[in-house]
């Protein structure tokens, strides 16, 4: 890595306008060396290490942009220490947000991105243009045969991707090792039936170690997908199980990411994807979170967009949709997208796959 | 494990006084199943699984604090897990604040919590009664043999421990396996000339991976304490390295746990030492930090007292701290705790050992 590059960090930060300069110049500090500058006595250190306040812009009358630069040599490529040196001590800072980084070609180049992407994802489809739907297997409680039998009826309806609801993993009532080889059995038999490639996502969690066993399960299934909760694994571990998973779609879930004052669009769109995410569940305006639709465009913007050399990564709107307003994201997303519906398809009980059948016979006809 | 037992979380929910019953029974659902009752069709998970709304209290006129049940079995001790199920889905809820958890004793047997502890750190020490103190290497920076130079300076006062910046990771200026070995020799060199155990806490980061290569290093230099973020290496990578750190010291780091809506005694008192630290590091009101003091007070309590059988973890105060505000920190804390003044130590240039010796003399002192 070329560490002669700065960071370029925007923060958000509440202070008066007499204090903002102020405030800013402790930021770079705090996020850089994190001591009195008259400790620092080494001259090169104060002109390459210490974090440079770059530009301050009022965004309300006691709000204000500000743009640090950070000595990328603070921050090898290693997530953690990436996501350490951003902000990991400003976070306990209730003035500050994250807004948004701009990293040195070193970093995209270091991380990989996503390994298969959106284009990745639609080839094992075979769905080269039309938006892509998705749904979760739930609720937890059930035993391997029961989430293979929901897994099977929403295949039947021609539901492209079936994920673990993100909190099943591998509890007592229905173990990892069980239900991975029943939910992929089922669902290798809905294929065979639609003659559809139709994909698994399991959920993989716990230690580094836990995960890789897990890992092994999914590839002995000969599985296409796996879903991880970066923020709750640790971000270098996601990205180890990333490269890892040759071969494999990466479906990140945002699990305690919204906990974070990190702007969503940065931590689900941007960071996500340059670690490796090939697709990226957020919430979708409306449900049953507080995203706006300003965050949500923000986000499907930053995972897509062209950055870099990274691939694009497929952004997956999820939280409490219906079949009911699938005109609507479709409109707002474009085609570049995969609906995730759970709970309200399942609500249909015995007539899950014709429910199943008609979201993705809307979604196929959109824009034809 | 005895799954029949129910875990209760105590949540603080913003919500008008004629909604927040819905509200209530919304987040149980949210935290358990994840989905309508009516996707719940077994008659046992709507018994069981589902999570329970039982008690909700208001502590203000939108405010309520609301404690709900979860079973057990949806979350085994699987640290990523139980945190994925006290507050996953719901840290993207802006109306919610997991404010405190009550654990079946399943869950304190299985984890273990800190196995060295107060007590631990003490015997390691010699110092069994009197308060502690630490201090901390940087700016980053500085290449290894600089920052041994400042330990050495450090320990000549007399500072009980020495743990790098949370910053120091791994970086080319300052290679982990170089570095540790140079600070390591120059610890001992000073703990012969002062004829008493100080000690050094290398900060362990990365995934799960790199953290038991650095592992090993530490063993190599014999060292007795090392420094996580839980945090950022995820708590399952977190809580398998304090398992594996046989015999050393696990003092836990605030790095990006201020971001989340989660109250900080739970989160660095209670959880962080139910997970294995033996001492958590926390920033001291009035410091560059936002904590107040009944913050820090409900955290050291909660690091402290009596809690299933778990050891005692010291807390550590920290995050600015000056040499005048000693007296007023032990007559807060006590003297179950470790001081940790970094930055305006360092600031003192030659003067370092002198401050140092200051510093720990004055500790020594009080209360004799």
């Amino acid at each position: 890595m070329d560490m002669s590059e700065r960071i370029i960090v925007t923060y958000q930060v509440a202070a008066a306008p007499a204090e903002i300069a102020a405030r800013a110049e402790a930021l770079a500090i705090e996020q850089s060396v994190e001591c009195p500058l008259a400790a620092v006595t080494e001259q090169q250190i104060r002109d390459e290490i210490v974090g440079r306040v770059e530009a301050i812009a009022p965004i309300g009358e006691t709000r204000f942009s500000v743009r640090v630069s950070l000595a990328s040599a603070t921050a090898p490529a290693e997530p953690g220490q990436l996501l350490n040196m951003l902000f990991g001590n400003s976070s306990i800072q209730p003035d500050v947000t994250l807004a948004d980084v701009e990293l040195p070609p070193a970093y995209p180049a270091a991380f990989g991105g996503p390994k298969l992407g959106i284009s990745g994802l639609r080839a094992k489809l075979g769905a080269p243009r039309r938006a892509l739907t998705g749904s979760a297997l739930k609720p937890q409680g059930l035993a391997p045969e029961a989430l293979a039998g929901l897994a099977h009826r929403l295949a039947l309806g021609g539901v492209d991707l079936i994920k673990d609801d993100h909190g099943i993993a591998d509890q007592a009532f229905s173990p990892f090792a069980a239900r991975v080889p029943a939910v992929a059995r089922a669902m290798r038999e809905a294929c065979a039936v639609r003659g559809a490639a139709m994909l698994y996502a399991p959920h993989v969690s716990g230690s580094l170690d836990d995960m890789r066993r897990q890992l092994d399960i999914v590839r002995r299934e000969g599985l296409s997908v796996v879903m991880l909760m970066p923020m709750i694994v640790g971000l270098a571990n996601f990205h180890l199980i990333a490269k890892e998973a040759e071969g494999l779609i990466v479906l990140a879930h945002p699990s305690l990411a919204g906990a974070q004052r990190i702007a969503p669009d940065l931590l689900l769109g941007k960071l996500f994807r340059l670690l490796g995410a090939d697709a990226t569940i957020f919430p979708h305006y409306g449900g049953r979170f507080a995203y706006t639709p300003e965050t949500c465009r923000a986000l499907a913007d930053a995972a897509r967009r062209d950055w870099h050399d990274l691939k694009p990564c497929l952004p997956v709107p999820a939280g409490g949709i219906a079949i009911d307003r699938i005109k609507e994201l479709l409109a707002f997303y474009g085609t570049d997208v995969m609906l995730l519906i759970g709970g309200s398809l399942l609500a249909a009980g015995e007539q899950l796959t014709e429910h199943a059948a008609r979201f993705t016979a809307e979604v196929a006809s959109h824009g034809q």
